[in-house]
C-alpha cells in the first residue's frame, strides 16, 4: 500500500497564524493549543483522565461541525429547491448521539443491515424514509426491513428475488430503488469490468420484467454509485444526465418513478490542514448547483447517501506520546493511539493529518539531534509499523519526512479527521479496548461512548464449561491490577 | 493493493482424491464434503444454527491440528535436544480455550499489551515465562508486567527509562531481554531504514551501559526479529550466527545472558490447497535442526515466537452462499462473510482458499451461463467489494479466474486458513456481530466463543443520558425482531 509522502514544515503551520480554514471548529490557537470548539483538547484530555480508568487514546467529536456539514448540504439544496432525501451512511459512524443529532437536523438513514436499521430506529429515524443498500442481504435481514417498510436498493437478480419471496411471506409491500452498474452510465471512470454492484443491462430489463409482474414490489426509485467520494463536479452532472435518461426510459415503461439516488456525497480534503497542499476539492454547492435544473426538470426526489462529508473532518483522536526513538535514519514518534482505533492509512492508504495538541516542552528535532531550533522530521501515520506477517499494536510516526516539534512524553497528539470509517470499524487487536468517544458542544463536552472494559473483552468467553478454572486462577494469584492511574504516571 | 490471481481447476480438487496433504485435520472428502476431524462441516454448520440464533458465519478450529502444530516444534526441539521456550503469539488470536489448550500443550505466551498478560494467565500460563513486546508499552502496563515478573522486551531507550522507573516505584527487578535492529543482524533481507524496532547499534550500546549500573533491571537476554514468518532456513541460520557473536560480546561485558529470543515462528503456505502451487516453505524440523548446534554451543536457552505457525490452519470461517450474481464480465459469489471476520486479505492482499464444504445442487457455470458441464471462474478472496472511500459489508467472490462449481443459495462456502490474525482482528464494522468460534475434537464439537447480540453492540451507549429516549422510541413502535431463523429461510 502506497504511502503518500508530503513535505509539510510544521513551524509555519505552528505560526501565529492558525494553519487550518478558521471555519473550522476544531483548530490550532496562535500559541499552539488545539481547541474544539470553545474548548482546550489538552483540557478535556486532562479532564476524561481524571473521570475514567481507560482515558486514552480517546475520539473527541465537534457538535457544530456536524451541524455545518449538513447545513452545507441542507443550505444549497434548499437554496435551489431541490427535493431531497440527505441520507446519512450509518456505516460511516454508528454512535448513537451523533446519529440522534443528525435525524434531528433532517437527515435520513442509509443502512447496511439490520443492525444498522435498528440503530437507526434507535436514534429515532423514520424506517420509511431509511435506504437499505448492500449485495448480500440476507432472508431475515429483508424481513425486518420490509416489516419496518426501510426502501430497499436492488442490486442483483438474486437480491429482488429474495425481496418478492419475503414480500409473499409476510403479504406485504416493498418499495425498491434499482441500482444500476455503472457500465450503464457510461460516463463513470470506474474500471466497471471489476465492479460489483449493481444490476448489468441485460439483469436491468429483466428486473423491470420482474417487478411490472409482481404486485407486491413497488418500484420507485433508481440508484446509481460511482464507487468513490466525489470530487468533480462535471462528471457528476454527466453522471446525473444518464440517470435522468434512464428514468424517461423507465418512467415509459410505466413505472412511478419518484426517487433518484445519486450515491456518495461529496468527498473530503484530509490534506486541507497542509499550507502546501494544493489539493483542492469543489464544494458541496457547486455539486447541488451543477444537478438542481436537471432534477428539478423531472420532478423527482434526489437521494444522496454523504458518509465522510457528513462525520469524517467532526473527529479526531486524541492520543498521548510514550516516546520517541530514532533508528539513525528516521526518527518515530511512538503514541498510545494504534490501527485498531484508526485502521483507513493501513487499509486503503489513507492520509490522517496529525499535530501535537499543545506546545512541546522539548523544543524541535533534527533526525535525532535534539537541537533547540533543529526539527523533526516526520512521517505520514500511513507509516503504522508492521511486518509482512505481524501487526504491532502501536502506532508509530516515522520522523522521515515532516518537519514537526520534538514532542515530549505525555505529549497531546491528534489523528484528525477520523469522524468517519474509523470508530465504525475498530477492533479489539492486541486485547486493546475501544476508546471512549467524546462529543464537545460549545463549552461543554460530554461523554457519548464509555470506552470497553477488559470484561467486555473476556465476555464472549462466559458460560463456558472451563471460564472456572481461569477465574480462580486468576483469583488466586497474588497479582492485582496496576495502582498508578495511566494519566498520573505521565506527571513528572 | 494487488491482488494475486492463480489458475485453479477446482474440478480436479474436487475429484476423488484429497487436493490438500492428508496429515491436515481439516480435509475434502472424496464426495465433495468438506470435514473436520472427524465431523462433516456442513453438520455443524447445521447443529449450531438450531442451538443459536446468529449461527453464519462462524469461525471453526481443529484441535488436533493446534496438537499437530506445537508437536511439530516440541518434537523437533526436543529431538536436536535444544533448550527452549515457545512463545505462543497471543496477538494472533486469544481465544481463550485455545490459549488454554497451548498452555497445557507446554508452550509459553508472547504478550503485547496489558490485557494479553491477563487473559494468558486466564488460561494458566506462568507470568515468569511470558515475554512482553512492543514499541509503546505504557507505565502502567509495564507495572503490570513487572509485578507479574514477566520478562520484558526493550525496544528503545525510553522503553528501557520506563522499566527502570516502574521498578524504582515498586521496588522490585525486572528481567529484560534487548531487541537488537535489524541493522545490528546484517544478514537481514530487510530495508532497514524502513524498521521500527529493536534498538540501533549507539542505543544498544548506551542501553547495556544503562542497565549495567542499575540493581533492577537485569539482562538476561537478546532478541532479533526478522520482521516476517520465516521462509528461508540460511536466512534464519545466518541471522542465528550474528545474534550468537553478539551474545558472546554481551556475556564479555558481564551480562548472565540466558535466552536468545530469535523471533516469529515459521510461515505457513496459505496456498498449499491449491494443486498447481509451486509455493514451498521449509519444515518446522528443517528451521530447529539448522540452528540446533548453535545454540547447543552457547549453552542458551532459544525463544521462538510463533502465531501463524501455531494457529493459522487450525480455523476457517464458515460462511453461507446469498446468492451468485454477474456483471457480465465477471460472476461473483456473495457470501454471508465480510471482511469484518477476515481482513487479511484487505489489510495487506494476503491469499485465503475458499472451498464449497458441500457438493453444489446446481452444477457448474462458465462465466455466468448455467451449463451443467461448464465451470465458474472464481477470483480469491483478495476481491472484497470497495471503493475508494466506502467498504461494504459483504464479501463477494468475483468469478473470474477461478474454476468452481456453481453454488447453490445457502451453500457453505470456507474461507481456508483464518486461525491467526482475523478472529483477533475483527470488528463491528456496518453493525456486524462479532460471530461463535466452534472448537471441534475428535468426533465432538462445542462453542468457544459466544456469538454477539445487537445489545452487545449498543452496549457502550447505555447509561448515557437520551438512550431512555431511543428505547422509548424502539418500544412504541410497532417493529418487532423478525420471525424467520436465519437458517429455515434457506430450506426451500
Amino acid at each position: 500500500m502506497a504511502v503518500e509522502l508530503l513535505k509539510v514544515d510544521y513551524r509555519t503551520a505552528l505560526s501565529s497564524k492558525p494553519n487550518i480554514s478558521t471555519s473550522s471548529n476544531i483548530y490550532m490557537t496562535g500559541d499552539g493549543h488545539l481547541f474544539c470548539e470553545n474548548l482546550c483538547v489538552k483540557e478535556i484530555q486532562y479532564e476524561l483522565a481524571m473521570k475514567t480508568d481507560y482515558a486514552s487514546p480517546f475520539y473527541l467529536y465537534s457538535r457544530a461541525q456536524i451541524v455545518d456539514n449538513v447545513q452545507q448540504y441542507k443550505r444549497s439544496l434548499e437554496k435551489n429547491d431541490v427535493p431531497h432525501l440527505l441520507g446519512y451512511t450509518v456505516s460511516a459512524n454508528y454512535n448513537l448521539e451523533i446519529l440522534r443529532i443528525l435525524q434531528k437536523l433532517g437527515c435520513s438513514a442509509v443502512v447496511a443491515s439490520i443492525n444498522e436499521i435498528k440503530i437507526a430506529m434507535m436514534a429515532g429515524f423514520n424506517p420509511n424514509m431509511m435506504v437499505y443498500n448492500g449485495n448480500g442481504k440476507q432472508l431475515n435481514e429483508l424481513e425486518f426491513a420490509v416489516k419496518c417498510g426501510v426502501m430497499i436498493n436492488v442490486d442483483s437478480l438474486f437480491d429482488l428475488e429474495h425481496i418478492r419471496k419475503v414480500c409473499r411471506m409476510l403479504h406485504k409491500k416493498a418499495n425498491v430503488l434499482m441500482r444500476l452498474h455503472p457500465e450503464i452510465d457510461s460516463d463513470s471512470s470506474q474500471d466497471i469490468t471489476e465492479t460489483k454492484f449493481g444490476l448489468h443491462h441485460k439483469e436491468f430489463d429483466k428486473a423491470l420484467q420482474i417487478v411490472k409482474e409482481e404486485d407486491l414490489v413497488d418500484l420507485i426509485g433508481l440508484h446509481c454509485h460511482l464507487e468513490t467520494t466525489l470530487d468533480d463536479v462535471q462528471l457528476f452532472k454527466e453522471s446525473l444526465d444518464t440517470m435522468l435518461f434512464w428514468v424517461d426510459k423507465v418512467r415509459e415503461m410505466g413505472f412511478d418513478i419518484r426517487y433518484l439516488n445519486m450515491g456518495e456525497g461529496i468527498g473530503l480534503n484530509y490534506k486541507r490542514h497542509i499550507p502546501q497542499s494544493d489539493e483542492i476539492l469543489p464544494e458541496t454547492k457547486d455539486f447541488i448547483s451543477s444537478i438542481a435544473e436537471g432534477i428539478k426538470s423531472k420532478n423527482i426526489c434526489l437521494i444522496l447517501e454523504p458518509g465522510i462529508s457528513i462525520v469524517g473532518n467532526t473527529g479526531i483522536l486524541v492520543t498521548k506520546v510514550v516516546g520517541v526513538k530514532t533508528n539513525e535514519n528516521k526518527n518515530f514518534i511512538v503514541i498510545d493511539g494504534s490501527m485498531a482505533e484508526v485502521i483507513r492509512p493501513s487499509l486503503y492508504g489513507a492520509y490522517h493529518h496529525i499535530q501535537l495538541i499543545e506546545p512541546t516542552m522539548v523544543g524541535y528535532i533534527n533526525q535525532g539531534s535534539h537541537s533547540p531550533n533543529g526539527s523533526a522530521r516526520l512521517q505520514t501515520i500511513g507509516q503504522w509499523s508492521w511486518s509482512k506477517a505481524l501487526l504491532w499494536w502501536s502506532l508509530i510516526l516515522s520522523a522521515e519526512d515532516y518537519y514537526m516539534p520534538y514532542p515530549h512524553e505525555g505529549c497531546g497528539l491528534a489523528i484528525r479527521d477520523v469522524g468517519a470509517y474509523c470508530g465504525s470499524m475498530s477492533s479489539n487487536y492486541s486485547l486493546r479496548q475501544r476508546p471512549a468517544e467524546v462529543l464537545v458542544e460549545g463549552s461543554r463536552w460530554r461523554i457519548i461512548r464509555h470506552a470497553e472494559v477488559f470484561d467486555d473483552i473476556v465476555k464472549p468467553f462466559i458460560g463456558l464449561p472451563s471460564l472456572g478454572v481461569y477465574k480462580d486462577y486468576i483469583d488466586t494469584t497474588e497479582v492485582h491490577l496496576g495502582t498508578l492511574h495511566p494519566w498520573l504516571t505521565w506527571m513528572h
